[in-house]
C-alpha cells in the first residue's frame, strides 16, 4: 500500500530545490545547476528503493523495478513525467508524477515481491522548454521524433547549447535514448487548469491533449527619437508587436468560439529605453487548440495579419517556430481502467482533456498512454500559488497504484 | 574665425568613445565609465584653451573664457548642451553644441583677444535620461527646477544612486550649481527631426519647445499557465501592456490632429516565459505636445483607460511620474538674432518647434535662452545612422558664432 506521508515529504523536499526565497516559489530550469541538485536528489531515492538507475544521451532518467521474469521484463510499465520548472513555479507540477511514480515502486518493495512486469519510473529532460525549445524534449527524443544530435545542438535563450550544459551538470548518460520501449505508459498531474475544482471531481481521467504551437517573432524596425518623429513616420517594432499581442487576443482568441487559446508570455524591446523608438521587438507566441484545423486556422490568420502588419507599418517580421506538436487522443483502453480505478476507490471523476502539454504526448507516439490529473487550486500553476490539497494528492497516487497493479496482471 | 576642421574632428574624436562596434554607434550613457571618458576628453580640450574649467556639485562642467572686464565677466553668455547618449546613439546628439561652443571660445583665442563679456561652455550631465530620470537632469538642478539632495539621490534603472556613480567616475564637483548664472543662453543640436530636411532649409529658429510627460506605468497580473487558462479566466499584465501601447497610438495620438507624440520605447515582462502568463509588465510611456492643455489631455485619456483596462482585466495598475516638462517658449529677442545672423550668413532658415526635450528648456527658467538646429538626414536621432552633413554642421556653428559676436556687444 502507498506511503502517503513519505510521498508527501518528497514532494515537499524536492521543491525546497532550487528556491527563489522562503515561501516564493522555485526556479528550476532545465540542465541549470538547480536541475542537477534536484535530479542527485531523485536518484539518491531511486537507488534508496534498489531501483536500477539509468541515464540515457539526452538525461532522461529511469529508475527500473526489476519483474520476476524476463518476459515481464520485456513488457515495462512506465509511470513518467519531469522535475524541471519554469521561472518563479510552485512545488507540483511534474515533480508529483514522478514522486507518484516512486511511491508504487516503493509499494512493491513493502510488500516484497518482484511485480509480475517491471515498473519504469522515468524523469524526462527539459519537459517546460523555458530555455530550450522545443518542450517535452526529453519524451520526444525518446519516442524517436526529435533526433538526439539536433536537440543536443539547441540554443538555449541564453545562447548555451543545450549538449553543453547536459555534459555540464553530469547527466549526459550512455543509454541509446528509446532503449527502454514501454509496453504502457501511465503520467499523473495536477491538472493546472480551474474544470476539476470548479466542478468538484477529484479525479480527472484524460482522454486527449491540444495541439501547441510555439513561435519567435522578430520585427526589425526604426530607432528614432520619441519626441521629433511624427508618428505617421515611424517605424515602431513595440507598437508593432503590441498589435500583435492585441490580435491574438481580440481576433484569434476571441473568434475562436472559445477554443483557440493565445498567449505572449516573453517580449524585449531593444534598445529599451524610454525616449527611443524601438528598433527591434523579439517576442513569443503560444497556441493551442484541440483541434488540429483550428489550430491551423489560428496559425493561417496570424501569418496573414503579420503579413499585413509589417507592409502597414514598414517594418519585417520574422517568425521561427519553436515547437509544434499536434493534438493526441490517448489509449481508450487506459483510460477506461483510469475511469474505472477511481470508481473502485469511490472517487468522483470526469473526462477531460489536457490544457497543458505533457510528456505523454510524446510517448503516444510509441505505446498506449494515459493520464491522470488531480484538481488545481483556482486552476492556478506556472505560479508559486499553484496548490493541491494533501488529500487530493494522495487520491490522485492511490489511483495511480490501482491502475498499476490492474494493468501489471495483463 | 571658425576652425572648422578641428570641430569635426573633436566630433569624431568624442563619437569614438563608447562605441558599440566599429561603425555602430555609441552608449555614452549617463555617469557609466564611458561617460567618464567623454567627459576627461571634454576637459582636457577646455583646458587646452585654457578655460578656467569648473564643475559642479551635480557634474555638470563649465569651461569658462575670462572677459576683459569684471563688468563683462559677471554677464556670461552660457553656450551648452550635453555628452552624454542614449543607448547605441550616433555622434552628435548633445556632444555637435559643446564642441561648437569650444569652437567659439577657441575663435576668440585665435583673434589673441578677451571677449567684453565672459564666454562659458557648458557640458550638463544626464541629458537623455537613458538610467536616471528625469532627463535635462543636471541643467534642471543647475536652474533650481530640481533640489541637488534629491537629483543625487536618483535611483537608476540598473538600481545604481546618482550620487555614488557621479563620485564613482570622478565628477561630484564641489561649485554650487546655479552658481554660475548664465546673462544669455544659447544652444546648437541636430534637429533630430524630419522638418529641415523635407523643406530644404539650412537653419532651424526654435521658437519654443513642446511639453514632455514621462511615467513608468506597472501592471500586476497573475502567473499561470498558457495552456490551461481560459482566455476569460486571465489577468494578463502583458496583454493590459499591449493593449496600453494600441490605445496611446490609436485613441490618443491618432485623435490629438497630429500634435500629440506617444512612445512606449522600453516595456519588460516578469517572468518573460513562453508558456506563462505574465504576473507583471513593467513599461515607459513618453507623452508630448507643444500645448499643455492638449498634454494634460493626452494624459488625462490615458489614466481613465487605465482605470477601465484593469477594471476589466482584473489587473492592478501603478503610475509613477518620471519627469514633467510645461512646454517653453524660448527669447524673442535671441530668436531674432538668430534669424538675422542666419540672413547676414546667406543661409535659409525657418522658425520651428522642438520636439526632443534640451538643456535650454530647463536654464530658460533663469536666463533668455534660444536654439539654433540644423537638419538631420531623413529625421533620424537616437539611432547610430544619424547624420548631418559636415557642411551643415559648420553652417549651424558659424551662425552660433556670429550670434555669439552680436550679442557680446550688449
Ligand atoms: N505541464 C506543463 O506545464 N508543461 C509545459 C509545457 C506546456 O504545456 O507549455
Ligand atoms: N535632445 C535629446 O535627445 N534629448 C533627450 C530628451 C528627450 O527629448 O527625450
Amino acid at each position: 500500500s502507498l506511503d502517503a506521508q513519505l510521498l508527501l515529504a518528497q514532494i515537499r523536499a524536492l521543491g525546497e530545490i532550487g528556491s527563489d526565497a522562503p515561501g516564493e516559489g522555485r526556479t528550476r530550469i532545465a540542465l541549470t545547476d538547480a536541475d542537477r541538485a534536484g535530479r542527485d536528489l531523485l536518484v539518491r531515492w531511486m537507488r534508496e528503493l534498489e531501483l536500477d538507475v539509468r541515464i540515457d544521451r539526452i538525461g532522461n532518467i529511469f529508475g527500473i523495478l526489476r519483474a520476476a521474469t524476463t518476459e515481464g521484463d520485456a513488457r515495462p510499465l512506465m509511470i513518467g513525467s519531469h522535475i524541471d520548472t519554469v521561472r518563479n513555479a510552485g512545488a507540483l507540477d511534474g515533480c508529483y508524477g514522478v514522486l507518484s511514480g516512486l511511491a508504487v515502486a516503493r509499494a512493491w518493495r513493502a510488500a516484497g515481491v518482484a511485480p509480475p512486469r517491471a515498473i519504469v519510473v522515468a524523469a524526462f529532460t527539459n519537459e517546460e522548454g523555458v530555455r530550450f525549445q522545443p518542450d517535452m524534449m526529453g519524451s520526444l527524443v525518446h519516442a524517436g521524433g526529435l533526433a538526439l544530435r539536433e536537440a543536443l545542438d539547441a540554443v538555449g535563450t541564453d545562447g548555451t547549447r543545450l549538449g553543453d550544459e547536459l555534459a555540464r551538470i553530469g547527466y549526459a548518460g550512455e543509454l541509446e535514448p528509446g532503449a527502454i520501449r514501454p509496453h504502457e505508459y501511465l503520467e499523473l498531474h495536477i491538472e493546472q487548469g480551474p474544470i476539476l475544482e470548479a466542478e468538484g471531481q477529484s479525479i480527472g481521467v484524460v482522454e486527449n491533449l491540444q495541439g501547441i504551437s510555439w513561435q519567435k517573432l522578430t520585427v526589425h524596425g526604426t530607432a528614432n527619437h520619441a519626441g521629433t518623429t511624427p508618428m505617421r513616420l515611424r517605424h515602431d517594432a513595440g507598437y508593432a508587436a503590441a498589435a500583435v499581442v492585441a490580435f491574438l487576443r481580440e481576433q484569434v482568441a476571441a473568434c475562436s468560439g472559445g477554443t483557440t487559446l493565445a498567449t505572449v508570455g516573453s517580449l524585449r524591446l531593444e534598445p529599451d529605453v524610454v525616449n527611443v523608438i524601438a528598433r527591434k521587438a523579439i517576442f513569443t507566441v503560444d497556441l493551442r487548440d484541440p483541434d488540429e484545423p483550428r489550430l491551423q486556422a489560428a496559425e493561417r490568420r496570424l501569418a496573414e495579419f503579420l503579413v499585413e502588419l509589417a507592409r502597414r507599418e514598414g517594418v519585417e517580421i520574422q517568425a521561427e517556430r519553436l515547437a509544434r506538436f499536434e493534438p493526441v487522443v490517448f489509449d481508450a483502453g487506459l483510460a477506461a481502467e483510469i475511469e474505472s480505478s477511481a470508481r473502485h476507490l469511490g472517487l468522483t471523476s470526469r473526462r477531460m482533456t489536457s490544457g497543458a502539454g505533457h510528456d505523454a504526448q510524446m510517448i503516444a507516439r510509441i505505446a498506449p498512454a494515459a493520464m491522470i490529473f488531480v484538481p488545481s487550486r483556482s486552476g492556478i500553476s506556472h505560479n508559486p500559488r499553484e496548490h493541491t490539497d494533501d488529500a487530493q494528492l494522495v487520491q490522485g497516487a492511490r489511483v495511480l497504484l490501482e491502475v498499476v497493479l490492474r494493468r501489471l496482471q495483463q
